[in-house]
């Protein structure tokens, strides 16, 4: 058991939102059947709702990982019956499981639970799980905390630096977001957020209605459901301006295009909430249990992602487990358009079309890509992929053969899926697969810029460390892979993530320490994006994971 | 006691879907508190259902009426925490209350419940609420049943009557439903639907998109769930087409504007269905669960009513407990928008003013009348009335001081309440009270028709017989009541409803026999508009309640 604590980073003060998230049910008592002590019983239901509720779900019926209810029963349309459940399963069956993982994408978590752990942790998820309570507007509005106020904000820069060019970069396993100065390397600070953030967005350049400065104030989503709010302007002691937290268990946050509303969406309660953006006072909170496509009721319908739409006044809200895209409308938060979009189950994460117009997002356990066209409102097209796409951020380049096209990584398997994706110029033609690229392992994330030649894929997702440490370059001419790239050889640490720079010359990589995160020996590496050589490493960070590039993310630069 | 069964209609078959809802729960094990033997649980459940729930809901936490958990806690928005619960009043004074009723509009049940079943009740009540079953579409489909083949539809009428003036009346305890030629008098077919039907509607005239035939295809929602299709056109013995049932307690039902679609509102589960109006296959379940206007998740939202809007490709759906009246548009069903309008909470019933774009509607338990402006799909106005307004269906007409106005009976009080309603030809002036009409008791409906000087109102919620038989006219040149006129002398028998005929030369008034109404002795009694003196009785009726003429109904004449 190599540091089993750190790595889910249970050092770290787990906010005041997860106590009240777990203390919300105690131990059932159980006439027979599997039992835990009290304190197993909480211990086991901290882990879970850490280590195993985002792929399973809190209700544990299952999500991208599988049911875990002790009990289930499934009718195919059909009409055949399935049975299973973790009591057929029993103890034994499911602690190798969990210590070993399975072939279909279940984690490893030898390594990261203790023996004892994964043997509580088998027995939990054979007893009933407990539910967590609601969060209502009025609790909402109670976790406000300013800490710099409105008149205060500076009118111009305070610092003289190309803020333009800065990098804002998760510390994920910290619990802090650090800034970084792109053109001098300099970390400028590292700001306390919520736990384990897993997004930030910046207000952006809109199409219909610019919002005062694009790309100076950043807000963070912790998993934790704390939002904090970041003013680039200020010095950097005073860029955390504000926080509320809106759930017990959050993933994403968006921007409106106007810049006065931020919206999260939260696995728990499973809904999303507007924000003033300015203030960070809630005023709406809409509830996203529903329906499914399929036509059964969803009590843990997720918001898995919310996006600014760059042409329309609407934010895109991913409904994972119904399989519907929420095109929202906020120009009128009091009389609220919601247009319900059914694509395919499981719906994750996505990036725009260089347009703007059409949002490209995986299916994840859907094995698709879905496209909504966002003037429409409506679906747009279904693209079958490799096992569970994840693009991130994503990539669109220009295909020698296809013309435009964009890019996946997937969870599941070593591929990277292209398809075509400019029906406005080859109307017969997109949305259709162009090719695949065998890398040498799963990944989280696909980039590039459009003034690079390659684009990038990790394979962080792989179970073997030397290739979990290594990046890929494909080609854009030949859709080769031209170079791997081994980023660390640190036992315990992985590649994951890519960020071009503002003019696109430089990719940043990062060197994520997952195996000792909450100490500063996490790096980003920086590489030239056309020779492809090492530029130079960027140190002292906190388990850096994502990247977001002030002038890239306001620009919509993809 | 007086026939105690036979009031609440026990003696009717109710349908598998309430053995379903009610087979769901067993009687909890206390360590100590109230307790009821499994039999007596049952039993009670099965009557809260029928008798409580409509104005308590299911699971308890009120609406109409008040909450009846076990224990509650409210905290208002200035920090003060009021409790309360059933456990707190105790056996003794919840049976007082069930017997006797409450100033407050509780019904008294002595009449209604046996002393054992209100015993029962009142145990009951303090125990937690058991939650009933969701239903998925496919559990739906399966409840389909056709009676006439699409394809053998007649082509034209085949009874050769005036079937524009036809009525088609609810025969509430009996689960039937009336057909009765408007020209002769006579009772062409009792027709077997869902359990106490609410409501009935009809494919209407439409301003954009004309469906085939309107005002030939009917359609009724049961307290059950169960939908049936009604076809005017063929003769009496085949006019049921087909049925499905889309929830376990239901209210309300319409037809889209091009007669493709019909949308069903369900209690429980909280949500409505999209159903093909031809084949009556229900294709989409829309759940209503959410958070409501003071940001608190509700997850018993109920769908109170639905209306198909005369001018936009939409129907109205008053999710009661959000306080939100959410536009669906049905031009998309795959890509379904959804406005949801904020107002005020407990909305329940409504009409539309003459030209069909403002919408009216009671939000009862708020004392408010809100309108809706279907056209821009927004909140135009909310207007302050008496307790717990209740139109039904509404009466428009013009005043000589205000101009075109609005009225509503209550609930709570014996008034009826009158606004202005025409904001295109009096923008200063609209949605204002104009004057308050005393009554004699609190009532249910309200009607009129353009070629009447009067309105009238019934006062069928008032506990003494005598005026609860009596329904009152008010001149529309004076505001004031003009005649009282009692339609009947008959213990358990009272005065509800109204209807025009076609030309508006004739008012229809039910004579319901509450009491007796599982035998064919209700009566509709029908008056000369203009000189007000009973005209005729059409008897045979099975407790007669609502009534809904051809043409005045597909016409939008209000």
């Amino acid at each position: 058991m190599s540091q089993p604590t750190k790595r889910r980073g249970s050092g770290f003060a787990i906010a005041a939102s997860l106590a009240l998230l777990l203390g919300s049910a105690t131990a059932p008592a159980f006439a027979e059947g599997p039992a835990l002590s009290e304190e197993a019983f909480e211990r086991s239901k901290q882990l879970y709702f850490e280590q195993c509720a985002g792929c399973h779900g809190v209700l544990r019926k299952g999500a991208t990982g599988k049911n875990l209810q002790p009990h289930w029963k499934k009718t195919a349309k059909d009409g055949t019956v399935t049975e299973g459940g973790t009591l057929q399963l029993g103890q034994e069956r499911l602690e190798k499981i969990i210590s070993w993982g399975t072939e279909g994408g279940m984690n490893n978590f030898s390594e990261i639970l203790s023996e004892q752990e994964i043997k509580e942790m088998a027995t939990y998820i054979m007893m009933e799980p407990p539910k967590p309570p609601e969060m209502s507007l009025a609790q909402m509005k109670k976790t406000r905390k300013i800490y710099v106020e409105e008149k205060d904000y500076p009118t111009e820069p305070l610092h003289g630096r190309n803020w333009e060019n800065f990098f804002v970069v998760i510390e994920r396993d910290a619990g802090k977001v650090a800034v970084i100065d792109g053109d001098t390397k300099e970390v400028l600070a590292h700001i306390p957020t919520g736990y384990a953030v897993h997004v930030i967005k910046a207000s952006e350049h809109h199409k219909l209605e610019e919002p005062e400065q694009p790309g100076r104030f950043w807000y963070t989503m912790g998993r934790d459901g704390k939002m904090t709010k970041i003013d680039l302007w200020q010095t950097p002691d005073k860029m955390l301006v504000s926080e509320v937290t809106v759930a017990y268990d959050a993933r994403d946050i968006a921007v409106s295009g106007d810049g006065k509303y931020i919206i999260g969406g939260a696995y728990w309660p499973p809904h999303f909430v507007i924000a003033d953006a300015v203030t960070m006072e809630p005023v709406k909170v809409v509830s996203t249990r529903g329906v499914n496509i399929d036509g059964d009721y969803v009590e843990e319908a997720r918001v898995a992602a919310v996006y600014t739409t760059p042409n329309e006044p609407t934010w895109l809200v991913a409904v994972k487990e119904l399989g519907q895209m929420w095109q929202v409308d906020y120009s009128d938060i009091d009389n609220l358009r919601i247009d319900k979009i059914d694509s395919a189950k499981f719906l994750h994460d996505g990036f725009f079309d260089p347009t703007g117009r059409y949002f490209q997002i995986a299916a994840n356990a859907s094995n698709k890509m879905v496209v909504i066209d966002t003037k429409e409102r409506k679906l747009e097209a279904m693209i079958d992929v490799a096992a569970l796409p994840h693009p991130g951020p994503g990539a669109n380049w220009n295909d020698p053969k296809c013309g435009p096209v964009a890019g996946t990584t997937h969870l599941g398997v070593g591929t990277v899926s292209v398809w075509t994706n400019d029906p406005a110029g080859r109307p017969d033609e997109a949305w259709k697969k162009c090719y695949e690229v065998e890398t040498d392992g799963p990944g989280l994330f696909i980039r590039t810029h459009p003034n690079s030649k390659y684009v990038w894929a990790d394979q962080t997702k792989h179970p073997d460390p030397e290739i979990q440490q290594a990046v890929q370059v494909i080609s854009k001419e030949t859709g080769e892979i031209v170079k791997t790239i081994t980023i660390t050889e640190t036992e315990g640490n992985a590649a994951v993530h890519f960020e071009f720079n503002a003019d696109g010359s430089e990719v940043w990589v990062s060197n994520w320490n997952m195996g000792d995160s909450l100490a500063p020996n996490g790096e980003i590496v920086v590489f030239d994006a056309e020779t492809l050589e090492e530029k130079t490493r960027i140190k002292g960070l906190y388990a850096p994971t994502g990247k977001f590039n002030v002038h890239i993310r306001s620009n919509h630069v993809t």
